[in-house]
């Protein structure tokens, strides 16, 4: 899932193609059916620490937030610490009123009990159907057996992977190893997504471990700040769910001296911990439903960061763009028209747009090109769109993917 | 095409269906292939006014404004009047430099030549294919033959209206007339339009004639604030194209006393307009590319009227709401979903949302309803999807289709 930008910054750290959410010193997972999947798969998991981690978490903006956000929120809230995060997926704990928030509390009053902990140290996620109470018979029975289950190795990590699953086509995992201080620090993530939102079984969920020290509230700027770059930058189709969240835990069991902003090692920790949020990104939009590509859009030459991220996201979101890169369209009409509508500064005199390295337009001239080269490229598995502006020095990159016909079929048909 | 609240306000004007374009007195019109299109369809069309009418115009809010745009923009500049509108389809002039500049320049001489008027009494418009050079050899003498064809009659606007058709299933008309000062009044308007936007060959286009006498500044006022609840409540895909354009044109034959907002029947004058500009936005939303159903968004008990807006328009573009309305699905999870990232002050403790009679949500609690009552309304031509937000008295409807396979197959098949 590189790209030419992630292998320029990986001088600074290696990917551990085989490691997950366990690979980091001292972490726990795993994941088994408690009985909220008809189907019968994991829909119950947890990552658990030895020790009270630095915690740190992003939330949807949605308007209407599911009852487990309120509580992540209060345990956060607290001390910045956490010991574990539970999560169940098949009902997402959303539009159920105060019996919600009731359930939502109890699955973390459960969970800290198993472990002894306060409940401030635990934090929920949910995701699945919306309006449905919880079977908590099920979610309490399900920590019991969880809590025996939870291991230190790979399946503990590939257990958890499953339990959030929902419409997910495949488990989404990445890892990094980075020298700090002569120690060997490890990041690692997994997460969930496969639509921005399908209100009645997905959701975005994150989560990143690490064995890194480093404080709560800088893993805070950390993470809102990369998940700005990152996971805020993907656009499956244009909705975000009421239950979306991306959680850090950092477990400082690694040994380096704590990361401050001076830490001479404190940008490469920053690159490699926005390396497994792209990634985890990044396999979230190529995983969108019905999705046979990633388009990756990047922006140059705009007024400003912001505002080419606000054009990125626009281009990416476009139905018309998606629908043309599904049908390998090299139509870019539709791209600057995308761009046109995006409310940001813009010359319309000035704008260049590649796909990949076939120029299609230079200072907004049609470019003749090789209509049989465009199609084998768009017939890729990963589209790149830049634009370039000529207008300033703000960049961006946001992530989407094809809109297909299994898109329509999976969600016209998904309650029924 | 009309619903209980039209009916409401139809005792001030009647419906004339089988009225277009030439009905308003002092109005001729036509059609004819030119050469643009290789199908040999219709691809030429002027709507001609006897005299020099009163004229308006709001144009598209994408930053890639197409030539001919400009070109009318500068038409309106100097008095306000025009003798003529003239249409090409199949070519958008859009993305062709200064060379689409001169095209549309010469489009509107040449008009203007052939009725004998200066040429700042024609405006131009122009949709299909961007970034190729406009035929003017063809156009020329499309002109040349063009001239001598408009009608006063129905073949006249049965003509303008097939020759602005790109990828619209079906022409798009509307007519109702009223009584001012014992005057009879007429309204009429043609669009096309079937995705907000296909840079290759669409757009939407309205254009509205009338015999009403009324200035060019108010109908400029009157139109603006009419297309924003109309035109402007319209979404197929959420793309907006550069060529979009809705032209008024009033040629005051009907020999009313002028209309000012003080004259007692500017209320039921601007109720005629609305009317016919709401049955062609109507029109427009339910002919979307590849659409089954018109989706009607109607928002109460928002902050603000401009708050409802928004919410309504995105419920209504909602790509989850879309493909659960095609799917026949009572997803009221995704409404509310789409309701809460709209950005508007929302209590999420208070939304009902309703489809068509059926209550769903209820001060944001599911209500149990009867699902194959849902399902067969659902699976009618227009499904109506009712949010009262009980916060203030903001009101608005927005207008939108489903999202279907056709959808994506029109789009991903249609530049190769």
């Amino acid at each position: 899932m590189g790209n030419d930008a992630d292998t320029l910054m990986q001088a600074d750290f290696v990917p551990v193609p085989e490691g997950g959410v366990t690979t980091p010193l001292g972490f726990r997972a795993g994941g088994l059916h408690c009985g909220l999947k008809k189907n019968g798969g994991h829909d119950l998991g947890a990552i658990v620490c030895d020790v009270p981690a630095a915690a740190a978490a992003v939330y949807t903006t949605n308007q209407f937030q599911a009852a487990p956000l309120a509580v992540t929120r209060d345990s956060l809230a607290r001390e910045g610490r956490l010991r574990a995060v539970l999560v169940n997926s098949g009902n997402a704990n959303a539009c159920t009123g105060r019996q919600g928030e009731e359930d939502a509390r109890a699955m973390r009053a459960g969970m800290a009990s198993a472990l002894d902990a306060p409940d401030h140290q635990v934090a929920v996620a949910s995701t699945g159907v919306i309006g449905v109470p919880l079977n908590m018979a099920a979610i309490r029975s399900g920590i019991d057996r969880l809590k025996d289950r939870l291991t230190a190795d790979a399946q503990g990590a590939e257990a958890f992977s499953k339990a959030i699953m929902t419409t997910d086509t495949v488990r989404k995992t990445a890892c990094v190893r980075l020298d700090l201080d002569g120690r060997t620090v490890t990041v690692a993530g997994a997460a969930k997504g496969a639509g921005m939102i399908h209100p009645n079984m997905a959701t975005m969920l994150g989560f990143i471990t690490t064995d890194a020290a480093i404080a709560p509230p800088l893993l805070q700027e950390l993470l809102r700040d990369t998940a700005d770059e990152t996971f805020n930058m993907i656009t499956v189709d244009g909705d975000t769910s009421t239950n979306d969240m991306v959680l850090a835990m950092a477990s400082g069991l690694a040994g380096n001296a704590e990361l401050t902003r001076g830490h001479p090692g404190f940008a490469a920790f920053a690159a490699a911990f926005r390396h497994v949020c792209e990634e985890l990104a990044k396999a979230i939009a190529r995983d969108g439903e019905g999705a046979t590509k990633l388009i990756e859009v990047c922006v140059a030459g705009a007024s400003s960061d912001a505002s080419a991220r606000v054009i990125a996201r626009t281009v990416a979101g476009s139905n018309l763009v998606k629908s043309a890169v599904f049908g390998a369209d090299a139509n870019w009409g539709r791209i600057i028209a995308a761009v046109g509508r995006a409310g940001q500064p813009v010359n319309p005199e000035t704008v260049d747009v590649r796909l990949g390295d076939i120029v299609t337009l230079e200072r907004s001239r049609p470019v003749p090109f090789d209509e049989e080269a465009a199609l084998a490229y768009l017939n890729g598995d990963t589209v790149r769109i830049c634009i370039d502006l000529h207008l300033g020095s703000g960049r961006a990159t946001a992530w989407g993917c094809d809109l297909t016909y299994d898109y329509v079929r999976i969600n016209a048909d998904y309650r029924t």
